[in-house]
């Protein structure tokens, strides 16, 4: 109880945040307001890891395995970590249940949060781990895999905290029947659903995973986290810390553990099919995330997505072009919230005193890329391609599908030479080319398609979002009888709305206590980071009576 | 809004219950407190019901369907409800959601309490359709169609309006950063799921399916009642008093409709998998709960179940035997929290000063049901077998298979000459003869299965529930670290355990606000009614932010 009570102020305050929801961080997302030393130890022991084996699993293995490869710098890391086969995993995992199981939600929430706070001491080493796995530029890194991230967790550990809080442990129960009482001694205990799943992604290897990983704690389960073999680190940094808690904790570390696996001998659906996994969460591609879903398992999904802008009026066309140029470039377009169609009418954007033309728009979002990719933050911004196929799938788009707006092939990633980078492919195309847009193309690719109105551009988009599933859904339209029948049509079909962003707030961020991330109503994905619901199904509501 | 202040006491502090957990009431359970004039009106309305068209759908229909026996004078109501085709009830549901999705939370919870008030002046004719449908004794049809139904009802609406709250409508966001601010306005809406599929049975047409329909309702969705066919006059004077009241306060009343079929063309499979329909409430047999929940749907299901008791020791066997005695005969073992197997040790009951051995314990309980028959009360107690097949699978299991305890054969019902009754079986085996007692027999008949110690019967029981499900366990058991174990053990595979009933308090019972019904953890059903998720599940979370 010792380590809830020194956190119980930041659970708490968390547990109100997800009702207020408004903004509220515990984790400092500016890497400018630590400091330099801590930024210059971060790297050193990021290099410290190179061609070593990962020990601070504490683990022993007579395998060890490692093949992630640095998209700036196009070698690979060399370090390896320990391979445990998925039975001996399994059997880890349930020998260790127990111990995690019996303890009570304040021990759990004190445990798990002071892993967070420890986290926060290699946020920069997580940084760099991520930059050089995921191929994000350093500011993205250190903010999606450290203060971002924890704040996720976070989340999860209040969204559990208040879930379990809701029923009481145990209470008298007293019937007044006529002059007659009966009573009844009652208590309510989550029991976790058993072993839980995660199989992280290679793009956001710590963001997409840790809600899903401090869910399934706070609510009991142990759990077994498949990394992709490629993005690695990052998590593993997580894993070790978690781990080395529970130890101090008089917990078997065995409660959370690291399943990595090479490529070439997958380990993943053997997990997954094992009895004893009751819980999957899964981030990646649509083909797998189907696969997962068909089993009979709880499962937690995010796969592909098509998302939508639909471009109709705004009052401000230059702050509306920066803003969307912005939301195209971060990463490369590596991101599940990033747009990818932007459908806008022959007519053009209509502004306060007449029209931009179609023409005018592509152009000035042309100039608004190409401008950020000369300025000194711009490369870092787009990051690096994080792997050959994303790649090969964007350069094998042919420009001559439709009106080629921008194509500049790779750019030049200061100090890295041999930088794996594309620059943003933009082509404008007719309505009627639906086979070239209506499909996910994960990587720095936007289709401009030009309809008949507005109204064939909301019915283009939502037919690709009830075909290919949305995470994020971005309007322009100053119309407020025409904003209203986007929003419900698009909510209909369990899509969010996000309107006339400009300025510094982008529709691919969605902030912890505050924005659900997936509705997980549509086929983008079956859950929602962090609702109520992605706490109650990792656990059963189980009620015991007693005479008394 | 005018129904929710009418109503908004009973709903707060329904919402309250929820949390505490502890007895709470809103309709009263005795019908003595009730007028004798109510209880004769309720007579009269049903009996004038004999050989019409139910009309109080407001439905017009070229057809007309009804084949309803009573199990207590074994000829048909002659009844007859309006059949309307799959697809048309689809086509209504469609075409009335919007009337019923745009309504807020306080106006649905409003409108579906003032249904429940008027139910309550109907009490007394849906009990005697329900005793007129299932067999239930009068008593038991009144409370588990009446006042228990409409608090498990309330228990649904109050949950309801809880989730619902748990997001603000709207919010102002504002972020700092540096000396810069953002600022978005965010809503959050809770979009339903769509078409809800209620399919209901026939031993507790109400009580097992208004949790489903008022979870789905408060949640925004339509809903589509599929009775039983044998069972259907109880459930349609609830559907009737939720369309009536609908209308009253503007809303399309097709939000809710009576899928009546026939047995020789069912409709239940059409519907449900119908791709509009999102959810699917189900109750009854294990194989068709199995179908329902392979679709690719929401499903909320309760099946089969072999709940067992393991008797160890007692400090008062006469009331232990009592208590058994009256669960095992309560409704002639048609209850899904019925026990069926008790085990119990070749030693006996441990009491304070010795053993009650196996066999006194088999003639105990033979006298303790004996005695029962022959009480003024036994009979309606016990009621009458729903229908044929129930009875046969009864009758068809041979007393040879062990050592008969008791095997009577029907009993006379009063009033009722012509009444479908069957008496408690009960045979005492051994353990060995796991092919007769490791299945589920819906109806009366009990086995005492005999093992060589308590470990054993531990061994049996959570063999039993894990492959064919348990809803109740109860336990008798004085020694404390064994009922721990015991709590554990079952626990573990989701089931919740009863200890040391005794009195008038039965293992049967499930009291709404503060009993779950069903864990939802083991194979006798994926729902828990009314946990969290029971209301979850039927509706999206959405996130809509707008620039400010």
């Amino acid at each position: 109880m010792q380590l809830f009570n020194t956190h119980k102020e930041l659970i708490y305050e968390a547990v109100e945040a997800l009702a207020t929801r408004n903004f509220h961080t515990v984790y400092i997302e500016d890497y400018k307001e630590y400091s330099e030393e801590e930024k210059d130890n971060g790297l050193i022991a990021f290099q410290t890891k190179f061609n070593t084996d990962f020990n601070e699993l504490n683990i022993k293995s007579d395998v060890w395995v490692g093949e992630e490869v640095s998209p700036y710098l196009q070698t690979g890391l060399g370090i390896r970590y320990p391979y445990i086969d998925a039975q001996t995993l399994i059997n880890n995992a349930q020998k260790s249940s127990e111990s995690w199981k019996k303890i009570d939600i304040e021990e759990r929430a004190g445990i798990l949060t002071e892993v967070l706070e420890r986290l926060k001491d290699r946020f920069f080493e997580i940084a760099y781990a991520t930059m050089h796995t995921t191929g994000q530029g350093f500011a993205m890194a250190f903010q999606s895999s450290g203060p971002h991230a924890c704040d996720r967790a976070l989340e999860a550990i209040a969204m559990g905290f208040s879930e379990i809080k809701r029923f009481p442990e145990q209470i008298k129960y007293e019937k007044k029947v006529g002059n007659n009482s009966f009573q009844l001694k009652k208590t309510w205990k989550p029991v976790p659903r058993g072993i839980s799943l995660v199989i992280a992604c290679s793009t956001f290897p710590v963001w997409n995973s840790i809600p899903a990983i401090f869910a399934s704690l706070i609510t009991g389960n142990t759990v077994i986290v498949k990394p992709h073999p490629k993005a690695v680190l990052p998590i593993a940094i997580v894993v070790s810390e978690l781990r080395k808690v529970l130890k101090e904790s008089g917990i078997k570390p065995e409660v959370v553990q690291l399943a990595t696996d090479i490529t070439a001998n997958p380990i993943a659906t053997k997990l997954a099919e094992s009895p004893e996994v009751k819980l999957i969460d899964y981030t990646g591609s649509t083909k797998f995330g189907n696969y997962i879903e068909s089993l009979d398992k709880i499962s937690f999904t995010e796969k592909g997505a098509v998302n939508p802008v639909i471009i109709h009026s705004t009052k401000d066309i230059e702050a509306m072009i920066q803003n969307l140029a912005f939301s195209l470039v971060l990463y490369s377009r590596q991101m599940c919230t990033a747009p990818q169609n932007i459908y806008i009418s022959s007519d053009g954007v209509k502004i306060k005193d007449g029209y931009v033309s179609y023409d005018d728009f592509c152009d000035r979002l042309q100039l608004a890329v190409n401008s950020i990719y000369e300025k000194k933050w711009g490369p870092s911004l787009m990051g690096c391609i994080q792997n050959d196929n994303t790649l090969k799938q964007v350069k094998g788009i042919s420009m001559a599908l439709g009106k080629k707006i921008l194509d500049n092939g790779s750019f030049k990633m200061p100090e890295h030479d041999n930088a794996r980078t594309q620059s943003l492919k933009i082509l404008a195309l007719d309505s009627g080319k639906q086979e070239v847009f209506q499909r996910e193309i994960f990587g720095p690719m936007v289709f401009i398609i030009k309809t008949e109105n507005v109204d064939r551009s909301i019915e283009l988009a939502l037919r690709g979002v009830e075909q290919f599933g949305a995470i994020t859904c971005l309007v322009y339209c100053s119309d407020f009888m025409k904003s209203k029948e986007i929003e419900e049509k698009f909510n209909n079909v369990f899509v969010p709305v996000t309107f006339n962003l400009t300025g510094q707030i982008f529709v691919n961020q969605h902030s912890a206590f505050s924005d659900l991330h997936v509705s997980g109503g549509n086929v983008s994905g079956n859950a929602s980071i962090v609702d109520p619901s992605y706490i109650t199904k990792r656990f059963v509501w189980i009620g015991n009576r007693y005479m008394i």
